[in-house]
């Protein structure tokens, strides 16, 4: 078993070689990257120096000879590459948002400013959070023809978090849930940039892109689809990224105002025996999920539980006055974010077991 | 002219002796400290090594001495000298959340646990947001017998964010306003504790308190204020504190759904057209205040412009709908927050230029 | 096969928890805890969670049921353990300091202020730095009783870095060697102190125990020890740590005056041309050592590029003038400069592959 | 009495404007800038917003109006405007490099590649370092023409740092001095690169230009300086700079082998007897100045007891053996290390108090 990793030295496709490496089904490995192509990848990253020492080849001769292929390029440019793969018969899966939103040309175009070159690749499409459409993404495998979009950082810690609130009615139907999120500067790519560099955002927090950022429509479009699936109708979402000190993680504080009805129906109470209720729900909810860790009551998610592995921490709390549902869910945002979740979707692919190659229990410090 | 801080070694206490030493109308201090008494502050903080090398001593020497006292005691321990104080016409800045509540001894004691043992000195006592109340500083200060609560630094940040927003009829009447803030470690204070450990707050955010912290009450009561000000029903506040890895500073992100009414009133428009109505409402709301800027529309708030100064950044959004007006207010916590604020309140008293001793500009890093 | 913790919620005592729960040949845990016997790992540590639910007992529980011990306690209490193992032919891998001296009890007392009840016991400890003494490992643990005194961070680091030109009379024989050391704050373990307290050591660093740390005695030891095994007298050493506002890692920079006589042997030349001499020295010396990496001339060791891996990381420079060896070497204290390190002791013990368990590539971030 | 910074948006630049924005005896500020030309300085910097709107105009302008220009250029393109200045009887203080080294062109040239076009301006340089140089700045600004080479940051806290021991015949004559250096971030400037990208350079420690580091010639040239002023030969020097995650600061911990007669000539003792008397003679020496804190022996120096100030604080440590002299040398590495000491350089060409503009208590955290 041959992986290709097309685009492997920015974060994510380093990240994705890593875990790769490590994974009891993967045998051999194809890397390429426009910027470094010739090179060694423990040239680009010395942390690779005597286990890795791959030369980084072209995107061609990565699809001419794996298995699988991950797509860790900018936005725009995996549409070759997922076609040929896809005509193959070899499953693709892309890190960008370019197959993220199916046949929906209309937002992808007004976030992105692109439009699809093939857009009958879209019918081989779905949306890679494994906690929502595994059953979809083994029916395409199954076909024989698969493109995986891999879910963003921020939509995945959000979708995680809200949906057993979306699908249990939990949510207010009409109500506006806020995602406000915090990320690590990872998040930002390796390209070196005024905003990432370090005088300019150690020791400080600040917002960016408010009511702007891209992974406000792919959350919305989750919640929607959540919802409609259960039958509601799609929740509006506020969405605010925030940028930390620190290099990887994100938690998302997620603000659900209560449905009147299902609190009527849980016979009211405390704030607390509310949480207590839902924590319930949430922790039935995502039982058998190998990723999803619903917290007991005195613990409160936070990035550090989760770091360098592919768990979601969620924590469920209530607001002082009972009305709205509190969801902080942590993820690693290069893992669950980004490599570990893509890694995750080939093991979905493939039917091996979903926590192959992500056995990491997270790193204390 | 002689301030003494009474609690001098705490962080709060010891940023207070910091920027009153470089006060011009100060001309000299007396400080205690329960922890070091004896001691010089010099060997408590060695930055002081060479500059302010005073004798810590008791709280009484230093009530007896000075002309006005700063109080950066833990909660429930100020009243006696306040009372004291109050009774000598000196006047008393508490950096405590003794006075911060008035006469509504039900929230306080709730939040606090504590009774007043002197309610008659409530009287004396002002909420100490000179944004909020310098006329009410200033009558009391005239009065001859005064108490300043200082405000908690979350709700510094929450208040000055949300102010024009609920007196200027632009917030909806009925809805909860959420306020989302992130803060560095410094707002733990000085005593040793495993959430503070670096290993376990380094490269990683947390929420804590969710649902139940004790500022939440405190914004509530501004809120309240504010809204009734300008006759309007107090809004529901959620509030939601956060951790992150840096020193000082914090930054609230406050949801703020709009006024169907106001933005009718507008004519409508694009949500960015709506939000520079709104900015320019707010930058006209605080046109004469020196230490609050709202920011032009490619600026948002970071904590690391206001750092290490006595300014609130305010920068003003719109969330993709055009529904929610989002605010990002950032003070450095230890300044605005804290010892800045107090410092400001001592000018309002004494009738000082409000900038004095606190003219840094925000350090750059 | 099992393997025992006492002292499991310590930093090193539970990242060897995560390591070995991660390792090939070992079947189960015992774990246990002073301070938190009863609770379970998960509750102290919420990373486990889902993971290792198992319960945390007493020292006595933990030594009758594991085929192996790892002791990750304080100085000075361990000896008791060592001893019940050493009876029963049980391999005991102490973390502490105890048995790093072997016999030189005066060195050991001078500076831990302890002496050994069972000095008998010191026949069977070995220095745990397998690079060094594998041999010595492999030999006690054929013979059925092994202590093995797991190396500290900095002597690691430090002795790796210095060992081939130590060993191959690069080193000017009589010429002190300095090692100027810079650790991460996990080093200063979990207990909450104001050293560790984040406001103290985020955006700062500073020396500590200048001239008086006590690995200085086990760096001088080490080097002495590498010498006479190649009949060299013993270098005078001098050992200053620095604490830097990260989470893991030491990085050595070590200050090696260059044998006058090797240097005429070599035939001169530029200094970038001696380093590649000496450096070739240092590839060849640890050529088949799997956890000791010899850069490249473009790459200087960094903590970064080790981050969460056994590896240890030396590049090789020489000073402006040619007249002094400069090498950097970079470990994870946490790994090889403990948990890793101990387990890799295990490994030559057993007869493992020496990566077993330890094959993790350095975290990129 | 008008200033003027000649490349204000560099960090340097930058922070020199905020210092001499509140200096007593500065009433303007003229600035420029060659990337944003024609901006606003605070569009450029938000943290001036309200404070300093000054336009940026072009170095011409700035020369034609200033009573003391600040250039804070890159290396090789100040001398025009020096030689334009010092022709008008304008003091003109460089934070380049390009008038560190006095008449001595061939090692400047030769670490900076670069070869002045006006060789005769070097009579009017002198090395701004006012504790070794001051008699000499304060003749040539009698004299009425003055370039201040403003020194680099590592050589001032190594210079400092060692002059005593030089000069005091503490240091052994022939022996090496090593100066082990930890730097911030901002040392790097402001220009996004990769070493300097935050997940680059965050939780993580490395040295860099091993050996080759340009302020090796200035830290040399100031010691044969020392040395020579006091009769004795220049020593040899050694020096390695690092990289630390923080923003400021920077920490020079500097080896001194003791000079056996010096040693003899106390009479011995312990170790920390001849520490201390090592201690008296550097608080002796530094007596009179009014930056330069010699630190008592239970305090270490550490680069956040001096932050945001111009401080070189100083701790005296001896080795274990007693053999060796350890110094640990704190300044910030913008304040006293760039714009700090550029003011102070200017305090005293002009005759003011040398502290004027430069108060700063180190902020706390």
């Amino acid at each position: 078993m041959k992986a290709g990793v097309i685009g492997a030295t920015g974060y994510a496709g380093a990240e994705l070689v890593r875990l790769l490496s490590g994974h009891p089904k993967i045998d051999s490995l194809a890397l390429s990257s426009v910027s470094f192509e010739g090179e060694h990848l423990s040239d680009v990253y010395p942390n690779f120096q005597g286990r890795i020492e791959l030369l980084l080849t072209d995107a061609e001769q990565v699809t001419a000879s794996a298995n699988v292929i991950f797509a860790a390029l900018p936005h725009g440019i995996t549409e070759r590459y997922a076609k040929e793969c896809t005509e193959k018969g070899i499953p693709f899966i892309d890190l960008s948002a370019d197959f993220r939103f199916g046949d929906d040309e209309e937002t992808y175009s007004a976030w992105y400013g692109k439009t699809h070159q093939h857009p009958q690749l879209c019918q081989y499409a779905v949306y890679g959070l494994p906690e929502l459409n595994r059953a979809r993404i083994q029916e395409l495998a199954a076909a024989g023809k698969i493109i995986v979009g891999n879910p963003g950082c921020y939509p995945t810690s959000a979708s995680l978090g809200a949906y057993p609130a979306i699908a249990k009615g939990i949510a207010e139907d009409s109500a506006a849930i806020i995602v406000d999120s915090i990320s690590g500067v990872t998040g930002g790519g390796r390209e070196p940039a005024r905003s990432f560099h370090f005088p300019e955002c150690a020791d400080s927090v600040s917002a960016y892109k408010v009511g702007a950022h891209r992974h406000s429509p792919e959350i919305a479009r989750n919640f929607a689809g959540m919802a409609a699936r259960h039958n509601r109708p799609a929740p509006p979402v506020i969405f605010t990224p925030h940028l930390a000190p620190m290099n990887r993680g994100i938690l998302s504080t997620i603000y659900i105002p209560l449905a009147a009805g299902w609190l009527a129906g849980t016979g009211g109470g405390e704030p607390e025996d509310t949480a207590a209720k839902i924590r319930a729900v949430y922790s039935e909810f995502y039982r058998d999920e190998p990723f999803v860790r619903v917290l007991p009551p005195w613990v409160t998610a936070a990035t550090n539980r989760v770091r360098q592995s592919n768990y979601c921490d969620i924590s469920v709390h209530l607001d002082h006055s009972g009305s709205t549902l509190i969801i902080c869910s942590a993820i690693d945002n290069m893992v669950k974010g980004a490599a570990g979740q893509a890694v995750q979707n080939m093991n979905v692919i493939f039917g091996y077991a979903e926590t192959s190659g992500l056995e990491m229990i997270p790193a204390l410090f």
